[in-house]
């Protein structure tokens, strides 16, 4: 494995105490490894006013489990779960965003998401202006753009390669 | 109230410790709430070679999933991770019942009931009939059928009354 | 077969002169067949101002029908013929509610109950809400929910048990 | 209204002794009329081994009842029951042709024909070839497509026009 | 070949500088041939205020990408290309007719000609009644209603025969 | 704009005579559009005996048509045209890739991929594992899943920010 990669892995580790899955399956592909992460970063590790860290991973919550991607949400619903301060959140997100604990804001983030997740054809520029009325500004349309987008991807990789959450994750933050 | 709801939830919080939210959310109709409790007790408070309990939980978490149905996959999958005794089964099952920890005889149950769950026309009695190679008889399919179809009902009474799960449930068994 | 059941079936085949199969079929597992009775009456033999009998049973068609029901198509279509003492309505509810001869708050009840049956996790609260234009309140909008559910598991058991409609039903009320 | 299309509409009415209501929504456009009436006579008045007249009926039926069109099912169930002395069966075929009193060969073609009907993209010609197991021949495989080719338009048309069923249909050859 | 199918052959080949395969495979049944180039002509070679011939070209590229038609997305491409004067609109309705350079009439008529095509019974007059806000009168709204109904099937008659489109198709117009 | 990405610009538009819109759209945001041509170039410019150059572009036009992607459809069919050496073929692989002219292998490859792209909760591992009787080996697979899943993404990216394909890309390689 290239160092960089195993030095962001010894990063994780250490920072959460294991190594979380998603690191070894897609390390078989260094470089195609590195720029999923470096989608990652730029996306997830950010805060804006309108689009806290905890609403991306609400996002990916809601459309992973629109794609069925076991990883994804087992993982990314323990970080959803400890990034709310909400140990429900989660769980509600994946079976029905539309009856979970979220506010109206949220609720039309989770939508569009997940409309854009399973038929990206049907949602025009009009609908993604919609969201400026919950106070999103044009980059911040685009992050829930580009996270359902390379969480697609994620979820894809995670079926293809029958990636499974570490044991640890099903219980983090609850 | 009348007395024999009473009495069931009293029996039913002396035992798990809560009332669960269904029984108060089903105690505005009395008669409909018998009939769901007689549906209940009778398919799921059994088991056969070919179908156990845990089983029969599975095929709740599996459909109610399918149907978006929060209350029953979080009170029924915290019920599926004590019987199966495994505590990742249930988030398995809700989130990609294909790619869960299951058999192959499970995995055949499954497949077959969410799609009855979501399309019921297109499940021949060929298709049932393909349950015997796993050793299901006459009576357990019937029994995989009519617990579809009663907890398609109760997915929907859960949507209608915006049921929540009890907040015991989500970590129950984990 | 259980006193209880054969007084039912007695009863039931002195008032239409047969014995609807739907009584044969069900008897093979008497507290199952009880339950259902039991929901059934509670919510069929009931009418209020704005949900009458009729209405009901056009529930029951449309329903059956989305979920390709050849029992209670057939059955309730009589059922409905008689009821709505309109020998026409029955069949046009079960091809294209859309066309059939409805008025608007039985439109928007075929509209919603459809939807309900076929995809429960797209109905909101707020949608419920909106038969309350109708003049419907939250009893009614209850027994809509409920019929459309408990009849979602008579049209899986009816599948289950490939159960078909009596000859004299097809063309009774005509 | 031109001199043939009139003479066309007394032979029909003579014969059944009502104007079904078809030549009335046509006429507005003679010479989409006659086209249609081309077609209509030269696809279902004629019977091979392999697909009789009844067959063709049933194919209108099924197609018919998956795209929802109230007076071709009602009309072309009519002419079902009639050809094939059978007064149930139109019922069943357009509430769900796969328990309707069919036999293999009749199974094989609503099959294939209700997805030619909704997703005619994923009919191969090797799923055509098929039906030659049944003792379809190559013409007999065109008609069966063609069938359900002319009569989506006509579905087509009866949705766009709001054509009624004339009342005597709903009772024909009950 | 009947004579009048052989001179209107001769009269397209002679325009074109190549016989259409349509012509081909469909002369194999003269009579159909004859109704569907009736059909074809009535309502293609026509133009009003609201429906210009490029506009009915439109339609039919719109629709036959929904149903998935190579033949006629191909050849009714070239013939878009060159009725619109716009070489690049017919692959832009192909493949994401929201997001061709349409205005918002012809959006609108391809929104509705879309799901008429797909899920006809979705339809209602209402809607169609819509498409008078952008002009359209009931002989138009009746075109795009027939034109879709036709198109439907001369799509199916394609997937049928697995017509090819003449090379020349594709680089017609641009 | 970064001197990277500059230079990228720079060295495309002098092999390809102009600057391709998707280089302008995705500059916005460097540090995604780095990670987006990492992937690119590491999936795309690479050939394995089963996984022809061709054969990668042939997945991007069928997944891209089934998201309806425009620019993704008319680039990359220009691509797959060129390295293809087949003028026909994109055109029809976005239509209709079962129609297309591909052998048994390529059509394997577009089935699974673009049941993948749509739904991917579907597809399992050993329906990927079909894909090695068409020669294909592990490798291979990854490859195909990993381009339906960038190129996933590539749609949707192309969809959030309205991307136009140049002209020059419709009449590339006819």
């Amino acid at each position: 494995m290239p160092d960089d990669l195993r030095e962001r892995i010894v990063e994780v580790a250490e920072k959460t105490g294991f190594i979380p899955n998603v690191f070894l399956a897609l390390a078989h592909r260094p470089q195609e490894a590195r720029a999923f992460f470096a989608y990652h970063d730029t996306l997830m590790d950010k805060a804006t006013p309108a689009l806290s860290k905890a609403d991306r991973e609400m996002i990916v919550v809601a459309t992973s489990a629109a794609n069925g991607c076991l990883y994804c949400v087992v993982a990314h619903g323990a970080v959803l779960r400890i990034r709310s301060k909400n140990p429900l959140l989660a769980d509600q997100v994946a079976t029905d965003w539309r009856k979970a604990d979220l506010d109206d804001r949220q609720r039309a983030i989770c939508d569009i998401s997940v409309r854009f997740a399973r038929q990206p054809e049907t949602v025009t520029i009009a609908d993604w202006d919609g969201l400026k009325e919950h106070g999103l500004d044009d980059d911040d349309i685009w992050d829930v753009g580009a996270i359902v987008g390379v969480f697609g991807l994620s979820n894809r990789m995670a079926h293809l390669t029958n990636m499974r959450p570490n044991e640890e994750f099903y219980s983090m933050g609850r």
